[in-house]
């Protein structure tokens, strides 16, 4: 059943030792779904990426409150008890000794007969794990900044749940690598940059004010973003939300992404626009600073 | 790993009892896939379903041919060689002995450790499934007709990949079920109504031609709809691919839908549009012929 290459693979991080999967703490390797599980045949579940500090949790009670509203959206119910979720979280990091890291968290409709519509009265699907993160990477891509590409905006009308339904986001993302990027912002009919595959998008403009997408369907409300905006809220730091575009782009005066793992990163290049001196700008720190200061451990 | 009640569930189709996974004839219970598998994560898929009519498939060299073309946009590579699929799809009707019923066939990019980025060198995953249908469910179906609600058109950019990125689709057939339906017509921004969850959608007007929406990037096109069409060309029935709205749905004679295991079902009702006199008008056994002629049996 498992392509035999698999666990030769080389990778940057170290996988899970021990996964949680529908009530039982299993061996990575045999860590096993069915076949007719609706996350495979459908796309139909959400998922959570929680950032692991020092073995602590970041920002906890956000991650585990949007869980709650990506899965109320659409209708599915919770496997387990909300309060018993930080249990088998926190297992995760103990059994797999994650000291920085990820937990990645997922939940689907659960293991029916293949038909599109809702399954009656069955129990959803959650599988857990852990993954390791070098300490350092997050301090490398910092100073030196991440290059970004752009890409047609494929997804779907409901941006704001965090679905496992990625495929537009794994294009983009493969079309950025091949670039020699690490991100691809994703642009809109209309031409605005609503957000990376897997971050949010802010330019700072010349007169020092912040723009980041509005919080709507177009867009995921990160976590990392939400914390951010609180860090700049508390520190008077001017930041809107407006719909802004390659123009504007080229006109900022410093650019970064935020996410869970990236924390805010700066950017030096979209495509082929250099920003600033094409090296991360002077807010960067201050913006990290900012971040750092408000996320909150658990 | 496996949710216990799974097979307790009434449902109307009997399960598959051997499944084709990743090179191994399993007993369908314990095919698994592992929760790495980027169909599970990404929706990172596709996926043809082939339908089976006195033991024999249904437009097999169509199907393939698809299923060939969303792998190439996509840059899935094929897990086995094209000639020997037909090899394993048989061997899937033999061994559930599936008289009348269906062949379920998905890929996926295969297990890797998560990143959005294409994993390097791994090969694909394959599942091939089947399952029985009652032999007089069509004739029901298209004697009496089905009803259609309409759902806004949520989806990718990429509808003509066909995916197992579903989510949309299941949303909108989920909201026509609750609503007595079963199907969802989709409409998108500009007000055109692009295709089904799972069929294609057609209106005859009062003129007596017969219109679908174009094969674009908004809709799937069809294995049925194209044997339909060429039964169509055949017979010089007159056809167009036209953008139509519901405006046309309340002006028209006659009304379709196509899929593989629908073959060409007559509707007689869009949310509360009743078509002609609310009951399958005469077009329709005209229409399923011309279908009937078409297909080709393998």
């Amino acid at each position: 059943m498992m392509q035999k290459n698999y666990f030769k693979l080389e990778e940057p991080f170290k996988l899970s030792r021990i996964a949680y999967v529908n009530g039982n703490y299993l061996d990575f390797k045999k860590s096993l779904i069915h076949i007719e599980d609706r996350g495979y045949q459908f796309a139909d579940g959400v998922y959570e990426v929680f950032n692991v500090s020092d073995s602590k949790l970041v920002d906890y009670d956000l991650h585990l409150k949007r869980l709650f509203r990506s899965m109320g959206e659409l209708k599915i119910k919770s496997p387990i008890a909300k309060n018993t979720y930080i249990y088998h979280v926190k297992n995760i990091i103990k059994k797999n000794i994650i000291i920085n890291g990820l937990i990645y968290l997922q939940i689907t409709r659960g293991v029916a007969p293949r038909d599109h519509k809702f399954p009656v009265n069955q129990k959803s699907s959650i599988v857990i794990t852990g993954r390791h993160l070098p300490a350092d990477e997050y301090e490398i891509k910092f100073k030196e900044g991440i290059k970004v590409t752009t890409h047609d905006d494929l997804r779907w009308g409901r941006c704001d749940i965090k679905t496992v339904s990625l495929l537009p986001n794994v294009l983009a993302k493969q079309d950025a690598y091949i670039k020699g990027a690490s991100e691809a912002w994703l642009i809109n009919k209309e031409g605005h940059i609503t957000e990376g595959c897997a971050s949010n998008a802010w330019i700072l403009r010349k007169d020092n004010t912040l723009i980041s997408h509005p919080s709507n369907n177009s867009i995921l409300t990160g976590i990392t973003r939400t914390s951010f905006l609180k860090g700049l809220r508390k520190h008077s730091i001017k930041f809107k939300e407006l719909k802004f575009k390659i123009k504007d782009v080229r006109n900022a005066k410093e650019a970064f992404v935020t996410s869970a793992t990236q924390h805010v990163t700066p950017v030096i290049k979209v495509d082929k626009i250099k920003i600033g001196n094409g090296k991360p700008g002077k807010f960067a720190s201050i913006f990290r600073d900012v971040y750092m200061e408000a996320l909150q451990l658990k």
